[in-house]
């Protein structure tokens, strides 16, 4: 059993998961370990039909009529994480320990299996494939909701090795927290103290100035822009933020469904395509479940690449130090090629 | 020449150092490439002899009466960065782009080299070698605090390529800021918030409860103690906290400097030889340069092996998974059977 245990000092809860306890002779690193580890890889459970060997399945799109859950056919697939990190179950057992705080690590964990196909990544599926990566999050978004010991969701991908993925085969990540995680209050503090001063939406603020500047910008359509952040703690850290106010993720439209998968697809290409495959994660950020804070909070997408090591000097300041300026890395990210890919999409929608 | 810029949302710093500037062809990390690399390393500007290699020297220790600056005879060794994120030159520039926020990157960059011998690292000095290594991180601070545009100073270690070090030969950094970090603003809120609270300063309240507790004590002398933090965002991850209460390092007094050695010294020989030599970064919190805080801050040094990787999972939420409760981590601390190092501590002093 997972627990949750806080920081008095900086009010961070950290999950203890001594379930997936290492000893010291866990941690070697030898080639000779790797090799093994590349052995045991070969079985995936995320690919079509291993369906009972992955955790139990929450959901699945496009299923062939009469089929049961855990079974082939299928396109994209929600499951319960089998090696999850908080765990639907129990209650929250709030307690104090001396002056410290903690609780059980009662949340929901959950894989999203992006396609049946192990060698395609997110940016190498059609535009309606990715449509339904999206409308999968959203659905379990609005189920989660139901659930009210929990705070805030969480969805996420670790893309490659370096950016922690223990598994190939494209997947991402739902994680429901039952308390606000330090980093997304920080957030919220910050739009707020923004919107007292201002009466505006920092992130709404942030659009205009990058449409008007227009040198960070990677993508823009109807309903989406995509551009390296101006601050952003990792070269080439770009952000995808929705045209129209909204704090809350699952109010997405089904028009803005459409624009996002466009628009994820390609910046993620972008990013792919100039940086050598590199490894990264991104993180959808939206507002905690209770919904306070709508109107100055912005849901968003930030993309990190996997291209420097944080090392002491980030920890300890909560200081990054990034070498590459944004507006260099929107040029190049913007003169990535893509006519191939669209035209290929292009041939393949109207098979 | 670098540049700070402000995140508008949550308020925190990034060092923009273009001159450090990668291309996308840098990041390639074949193993040719890390040959060839191990091939370069072999020359290392910190070693003795090699002193006009590196960067200019502040502060030498135990120098041979009569040698200059810059020359061989020393102990040890404070330095300009060469390749500094900040540098002590120019004025602040601040200014506003749009609704952002810059300013040039003054500050301090310094090295201090630990030791001559290329091949021993701190844990691995004598007792009174790491107090020098002390003095010198101390009288690096009183220096700097003569820069009325400096805000906050941090000393911290990267030990180990995973760590981030970038040089083998024993050294530590030093890196004064014009802006106070948002990692130490959001410790100081904590602690001040505490203190509102119960009209006592965190740190020594969790002091004394690990005093109580004891489960999570890895040393303990005369004026400090090391412990296993309760919330460690990272297995293993151990604390050293000065019994006295004081926010500032630099009012540290000389028989506090002598147990400091011992017991930092020790901790890290625990955590050398439990986790097999793993990589680690330390940390020095101390209070901002204004010294506002004194009553409720309390400075330590954090020390973080670096035995897991942080997955998206932790960026997106600043949710860490630690898979090791922290009284495992401090009992196998304990264990480790220091008396051979002890012994010969004792032989080479009355050498």
């Amino acid at each position: 059993m997972s627990e949750l245990r806080k920081d008095p000092v900086s009010r961070r809860w950290v999950i203890f998961s001594p379930e997936r306890a290492y000893r010291p002779k866990d941690y070697s690193n030898s080639k000779e370990d790797n090799e093994e580890k590349g052995k045991e890889k070969k079985f995936c459970p995320f690919c079509e039909g291993n369906e009972t060997k992955s955790g139990e399945e929450l959901l699945a799109y496009d299923r062939i009529p009469g089929r049961k859950p855990n079974t082939p056919g299928w396109w994209v697939r929600v499951l319960e994480n089998k090696y999850p990190a908080l765990k639907n179950e129990e209650d929250l057992g709030k307690k104090g320990v001396g002056i410290y705080d903690k609780m059980n690590g009662v949340g929901h964990h959950e894989i999203i299996v992006e396609t049946p196909k192990h060698h395609r990544c997110l940016s190498q599926l059609k535009n309606n494939e990715v449509e339904k990566v999206i409308w999968a999050y959203r659905d379990r978004c609005i189920a989660i909701k139901e659930d009210p010991r929990m705070k805030q969701i969480l969805i996420f991908k670790n893309y490659g090795e370096e950016a922690g993925a223990s598994l190939e085969h494209s997947h991402s990540q739902l994680i429901a927290t039952p308390v606000v995680p330090k980093k997304v209050e920080t957030e919220l503090s910050g739009a707020r103290h923004y919107y007292n001063f201002r009466d505006r939406c920092v992130f709404c603020d942030i659009l205009t100035q990058e449409l008007s500047d227009k040198e960070r910008i990677v993508e823009e359509n109807e309903n989406f822009v995509s551009f390296v952040f101006f601050a952003g703690r990792f070269p080439y850290e770009t952000w995808i933020l929705p045209k129209r106010h909204s704090g809350s993720f699952e109010n997405i439209t089904k028009k803005e469904v459409i624009s996002l998968a466009v628009i994820f697809k390609n910046t993620l290409l972008r990013i792919r395509k100039a940086l050598n495959d590199t490894d990264y994660n991104f993180v959808i950020h939206m507002l905690p479940l209770d919904g306070e804070g709508e109107h100055y909070y912005h849901w968003h997408i930030e993309i990190m690449p996997k291209l420097t090591k944080v090392a002491g000097f980030e920890w300890g300041t909560g200081f990054y130090i990034n070498p590459v300026l944004p507006e260099d890395a929107a040029k190049i990210l913007r003169e990535v090629d893509l006519s191939e890919e669209v035209e290929e999409e292009k041939y393949e929608t109207q098979e």
